[in-house]
Parts: structure tokens; sequence; C-alpha cells
């Protein structure tokens, strides 16, 4: 998979979907009963390459915990007949990267300098990987929930990237003056407060699948630049738009999605006003 | 597949369904662009047996016509990981013809002896085998468009059946004096006429994943007991459901679903009135 530039692919992705050239079928939530846990089933089409996928995603409760797994399979739309058939967990965590790397490029600053990384997973790690090339980078910092516990392995996996993330016990710490965010958590509840979100500054999010799950504070979006994946589906899904349309934030406040963006209909928030007027956020989730 | 019991797995999962143990969620239709086809994926979950099965069924448009595939997948609900990924285009047949023998077990007389059968492809076929057993039939008559062009060899696959099927022409002498009859085509109009449905008759369809397809006129449905697969589903997807609700009749008035029949909750009609009373009808399309 490292050999596959996953953000090219997001971006000809979105690029087809901009000009309508990509439907995208509504996401499946099944409850299993007996608070068994859920499943989603997630489909899609690439008409030009003559393929859907459907990707099927069960959470499951088990004695010792949640477990989230994921498998696909691919079809052909010329025959009907199943092309693919795989595990995966390890695409989703290159593709949810990959949109957010997207997601920076055509939203950050040129010269955005300070990056800062809230999660030290493999969701967090990947999103570093794919948005390092995006811009010249100056500073880096990661921080994560007790992430003192496991700095030792984490610091050998950091050492491979330029400039070398400092890895911060204080998450206002690792979020001040920083140019953009990227929220990489399986967080329920938000990880930023209202006071670390400061104007000019990018905040990606990805959440999760619990419902309502949000990373950032909803009544933080009336304040924002809003901007989403897709703008048919993302407000059904993501937790923080849920909330703030239930408190007068509405899905028309979206200033563009990634197929906007991408061919150019919507426009990155530097370009519509002064850097200083408002934070810019993105909700990830597809 | 031929080892496997299938009216018996059908009246089990119904039996469970009619007892809220099995949730149903939607089918999900989605239309590929260019018209190039659809496709539908349909899931379920056995609590009971800790699997989850998600089939995914793709009607693709090519230079020589449309062709329907079916593929499933199962996962643990224990793991979360795979553990069948299957052509499923058989299993459909097979549980699609069960379905109805089921629901000719629950519904029919049980003195029913004169069998008619519409159609005489692979399902009608299996549809044969799942309800010969079920009465003590007498007279079995089988008719479909165009029979007569393929009588030599459809006589070969009858010799096998006990009485052996008597291949007809004509629609109205086929289902004359019939007291069940089988509709197993793909027709997207109706295959009966009013004149066709009489009294005591119990009319059972599967119909296809046309938009609106029905076998039975609509029109029909306010002068017969109904009765459906699943009264959540069945009245959202089957076609004469769909039209007939049009036209002033209400999904309120289906008499009892499998699942509420399989557990007694709802009745049999002759259970609950006279035999001349009206035809009875089942549209099964799951």
């Amino acid at each position: 998979m490292r050999r596959i530039d996953a953000v090219a692919a997001m971006r000809e992705l979105f690029e087809a979907h901009g000009r309508g050239r990509v439907p995208q079928p509504p996401q499946v939530l099944t409850v299993l009963p007996d608070s068994r846990g859920d499943f989603i089933t997630y489909s899609g089409i690439l008409p030009e390459d003559g393929v859907l996928g459907v990707k099927v995603s069960p959470y499951v409760v088990t004695p010792s915990g949640g477990k989230v797994t994921a498998t696909t399979m691919l079809m052909s739309l010329e025959t009907g007949q199943p092309l693919l058939f795989c595990d995966s967990l390890a695409l989703t965590t290159e593709r949810t990267a990959a949109t957010t790397a997207l997601a920076v490029d055509l939203l950050a600053q040129s010269d955005a300098a300070n990056l800062a990384i809230i999660g030290s997973g493999p969701i967090a790690l990947a999103h570093l990987r794919h948005v390092l090339p995006l811009r010249p980078w100056r500073r880096i910092r990661i921080h994560s929930r007790n992430i003192s516990a496991k700095k030792e392995v984490l610091e050998a996996s950091l050492g491979e990237f330029q400039p070398v993330p400092e890895i911060v016990d204080d998450c206002s710490r690792a979020v001040a003056d920083a140019d953009v965010v990227l929220l990489c958590t399986s967080s329920g509840n938000p990880v930023l407060s209202m006071d670390h979100i400061k104007p000019g500054m990018l905040v990606t999010s990805i959440s999760t699948n619990v419902a309502r799950a949000h990373e950032v504070p909803p009544d933080a979006l009336a304040r924002m630049n809003v901007y989403c994946d897709d703008r048919s589906t993302t407000p059904l899904i993501a937790g923080e738009m849920v909330l703030a349309s239930e408190n007068g934030w509405s899905r028309d406040d979206i200033r563009g999605d990634l197929g906007e963006l991408a061919i150019g209909r919507a426009q990155a928030p530097s370009l519509i006003e002064p850097a200083s007027s408002g934070p810019w956020a993105l909700a990830s989730k597809t």
C-alpha cells in the first residue's frame, strides 16, 4: 500500500465527485440486538473504472471490549462478478489520512509551518506521513491522552520523519501557535476546547463510529468556516454537525466540500477573507 | 445445497423474526450512472448463530442485455472477521423458493390438491421441488410464456417429479381450478388477470428487481386477504403493494407476515373466514 500515492488517488476521486461523476450511496448503520454492537455498510461506485465497492465494518462488543473490523469487496460493473475481497482496516487508515491530507492541501495556507497532531495511534501516524510533504513544516508537535506512557515506542516510530515531531504532554502546548491541527482520535467527546481554536488555524477531524461522536466542540462551528468531505452526507453523520444543527447552525453554512474545492467551485478560507477573521475546520468523515 | 432442508431453515428464521429476535435492516438500492444498471445491498443478522450477512446484487446492463449477479459475505459477530464469501445466485433461488414453500405450508388448505406454476426457469423448478412434499398434490400444471418452445428440455426436468407436471400452453387452463398458484416469473407486469383469481385460491408471487414490477394486478389486492414476508419492509418494495397503496389499499390491510404466521400470532385465511369468501395472496419478496 505504501507504493500507492493515496493523496493523489483521493484528489482524483473528489475531483470526479465534484463533477458529479461519482455517486455517493448512503451509509447504512445496523444495530445488533442485546447491545452486541453494530455494523456499517459503506458503498461506492467508480463508473470510469467500472467497479463498485461495498465495505462492511462491524463493531463487535466482546467481554474484553469493543473491536472494529472492516472487509471490502469490489465488483465489476461490466460483468457483475467480484474482483477483490480483502481486509480493509489498513485501507481505511490510509484513506482516512489521505482524505485529511487532501483537505490540508486544499485549505491550509501555502506557508503553514507549525503542525500539531492530536492522537498517536496508527491513524495519527498515517496522517503525519501523508501531510508531511505538503507544506514546509518547521515544527511538528504530537500529543495524545497518556502519551507519556508510550513515549519510548513512539519516539522510535517518529525518528523517520523530518522535522522530528516533538512529543508533548500538554494539549494546550501542542496546539499553541499551530497553523494546522489534525485531530486523529476515536474520542466521542471534544479533544479541543473553544480556547484552543485560534483565528487562522485549520482544524481537521476524523472522529469515530460512536453515535454523535465529535472531536470539536459543536458550539465552535458557528465561529468557524466549515468544510466537509461531502456536503450531501457528512452533515448527517458527523457528530459535531448533528449536534450543532440542533442549536442553530445550518448545513447551508458549509463553505464547501472536498469535491467543490478540488474543482475550484469552492474556495479555501484564505481566498475568501483575511486569515485573522476566524478559524477553519474540516469534518472529515467518509 | 440439495442436502439442506431450506424450508425448515426458513421456518426457523421466520419464527425467530416473529419473536423479534432477527432484525431486518433495510435494502439499499443504488442506481448506476448513465443507465448502466443498479445494485442492491441486502443485509441480515442471525444473533443466535453469531453471524451477519451482506449480499450485493448488481444488475449490470451490457450491450447484449441485462445481467443479475449476487455475491454474499458472512461475518462473525464474535470476532468481526469474514467467515464466508460466495456466489449466491443459486442460494437466492433456493431461498426464494423455500420462502414461498413456507408460505404455502402456512397458508394453503391442508387438502390442497391442484397446483399451478407460472414460470419455467430455475426458480420455478426450485419452487416445485420445495412445495412438492407439503400437500397431497393430485394435479400439477406448469405454464410460462413461450413454454411450447422449450417443451422437450422441460419434460426431461419434470420427469423426476411425482405427479408429473403437465405442460400447459394456455395460462387460463393452467390456473383453472387450482388451489395454489405459484407465480415464479421475472415479469414486470401482471401474469394473472383479475378473472384468473378465484375464491379460495392461494396465489404467491416473487417478482423481480425492476422498479414497481408486479405479477398480480394491483387492483386485486383490495379483494384478497394479503400476507407478505415481512410487514415492515415488503410493502415498500413489492410493486403491486406500492401501486395498490396509491389507490386506496393500505398496508394495514395485511393479514399477517411469515413471522407472525410462524409463531401463530397471525392466522391462515381458512381459519379466519369461509374458504369461499375471497382469494388469498402472498407477495413474497425478500
